[in-house]
């Protein structure tokens, strides 16, 4: 039946271009379907690269390529948690679809930024900017240029911008490390920002942070021996100073790393936080602003970070002492456990409900996964000089 | 040609399969890519139906029927926001997939039930039952059963369950609204949990929540003019009475509804909840847990639920006065807010960074979505007489 044998054949010839339009309708989704609820970013800083990771069962999904230069790097994510947007060290703003691991789209948008943040509503990302010093906004839907605040003090003179938020209301809050002012951004009304200006904070103001309730902002003072606290709520009554001279008469020690003043740890109507140059981390009443102790650490602390309940707070520490990692007990403020993953702890974040950590030990080129409750090491994520990690859950909250 | 004519006339009978095979591996994904961040459920009463909503644009994506009794439903999601664990009234224990909006798999395992929990580490949902009493355990992944927990009191009796949450170290905490206790079971060291019993708590204890810090769980009693409290850092401290006889001395009202604790609002270090019976808001100071204040309302308040940032409370009301919902500003304690928006509003919900809230309008078949910021209302949702509304940041709270 030499009909029937070319019928075959035709077939095949038919049938392969039609399992490719099949293979293709497919493609559409080259990402799997998934939830976005369990995701996160691990930089690896010196390979320009990122890792998309899973934290259920602690895998890596995707390696995203070509991603600038990523030492200081930091994430925001859109409201639905499908996009990152990556804060490169060299003015890059890249924005990430972590479910199919791809660049959306990349600008370079300034020459030397550091850190970012996204609007309330999620139409807004933010770049806080050394040079030229100032704030760019831009549409989180097309990355494009939304709004240009440069940070003019003394007439012609730009400030580096540092401690960039955002807060309630689609504003931005961020503070001028050359000029000791802190500025509001208020997008409220539309892609034209109304400004407000609070000056003579204190001096070379080197990061910002809001309270975990997003009402109070609080800059940290290099060039003083204090903080300076804005309440969002009553920003008429302008900014005042916190923890006035807490290490005064005492000899100051040579600071190796600037603590990181995002990860402030508030727990149990406290905060914890680094004191800059001490082996300590200061603990603060929350209803009054005073110091109400201080745990004397293994070195100086870089991030202090409750767990997401506020029963722990995890320290990490800077060079040379940064191979260790402690564990305060948040009731007795004692150090409950000292563990030493290896040089080069750089990072930590907690999964939204507390249960592990994921901490980057750099010079084992090892992301660590740790239960909370046992304080025992469960996973191990092999990654390229890991830095920062971010979890999808900081979607959902305000003032990162 | 006639042989060229077969040939296209053999293309399309080989074509069509093809084109549905290709229809087939891309129905693999039916539901589209996208992120889970900002989605959520609105449960039609009635209609045994929910909807899936996202809340960027405030659109319906999906409708799926056939969820059985949803009268009094609630919802839990897994860890990565892509599955939503729906209770109904009948015992009925759906799991939906949210981003195809089908079924997975759907058990009927109790009589009557109300409300649900899923555990820290995502693994175990757990279904609290009043016919036959007491709380069943399930593999999130397979609804399979893994525990069976009868709340059995006085020999042989067996009580209905109320107040579940989970709570840190895979616990769950329940209240026996017959017997009076309150129990945990720690699923910590496997499917077997361990049980510890507070008795004595309260006459008729008829619901329960955790503080957002997940340290204190609380049951508000029926039969009595209280609360009873468990501080679960130190479970060994037992159970104590707070606001005793909050109510003592005035005339109780008639309670047409009972006030849902799950909403009870912490802002600012004060709880905010809604008096049993009387047309107030009570206010309670957490470091000693003593009342600080009382808010006069429109009604007998069911739902008092505080904005995430912890500036607004909003509150809604029992029959008959349910067509009001009214807006507290914490600072002042004052209602800055009295809206009207149609009879029976059941529920409300925050978007996590708050800039929304969503209102289920049951008698008018809507559900309203306000902006925070203005009080406005910026969208509006056909829905069968809609209740509960739940969105997916709930997957990374603990305590819900």
């Amino acid at each position: 039946m030499p009909n029937r044998f070319l019928d075959l054949k035709k077939f095949w010839l038919f049938l392969i271009p039609a399992l490719l339009l099949a293979a293709t309708i497919g493609g559409a989704h080259a990402g799997e379907l998934r939830g976005t609820g369990d995701l996160g970013i691990i930089i690896e800083r010196a390979a320009s690269r990122i890792q998309i990771i899973e934290t259920t069962t602690q895998t890596k999904l995707f390696t995203v390529e070509g991603m600038g230069d990523l030492s200081h790097a930091s994430v925001v994510y859109s409201r639905d948690a499908r996009y990152a947007f990556v804060f490169g060290r060299d003015g890059g703003l890249t924005k990430v679809d972590i479910l199919t691991g791809t660049i959306v789209k990349r600008v370079v948008q300034g020459g030397n930024s550091i850190g970012g943040a996204i609007s309330q509503d999620g139409r807004l990302v933010a770049v806080s900017n050394y040079e030229p010093g100032g704030v760019k906004v831009f549409s989180s839907d097309t990355l494009e240029l939304v709004a240009d605040i440069p940070a003019v003090y003394d007439g012609d003179m730009l400030s580096k911008t540092v401690g960039l938020v955002d807060a309630p209301g689609n504003r931005f809050v961020f503070s001028l490390y050359d000029a000791g002012e802190t500025w509001i951004a208020d997008f409220s009304n539309g892609d034209t920002p109304k400004i407000t200006k609070f000056k003579n904070i204190g001096k070379l103001p080197y990061d910002g942070l809001i309270t975990p309730d997003a009402r109070y902002y609080i800059a940290g003072l290099f060039g003083e021996d204090g903080l300076s606290l804005l309440d969002l709520w009553h920003p008429e009554k302008g900014m005042r100073r916190i923890l006035d001279g807490y290490g005064r008469g005492e000899e100051p020690l040579p600071v190796y790393k600037m603590p990181h003043l995002e990860g402030w740890a508030e727990a149990s109507g406290t905060l914890f936080l680094p004191a800059i140059g001490r082996h300590e981390v200061l603990v603060l009443a929350m209803n009054d602003w005073k110091e109400i102790g201080r745990i004397p650490v293994h070195g100086q602390p870089v991030f202090a970070m409750a767990r997401p309940d506020g029963r722990q707070v995890w320290v990490n520490f800077a060079h040379p002492k940064n191979d260790v990692l402690q564990v305060i007990d948040v009731e007795t403020r004692q150090i409950v456990k000292t563990m030493t993953p290896g040089r080069a702890i750089l990072h930590m974040e907690f999964t939204p409900r507390g249960e592990q950590i994921w901490v980057s030990v750099r010079d084992r080129d090892v992301v660590e996964v740790y239960d909370t409750a046992t304080m025992e090491k469960i996973a191990e994520l092999p990654a390229d000089k890991p830095s920062g990690i971010f979890l999808t859950a900081r979607a959902n909250k305000t003032g990162l």
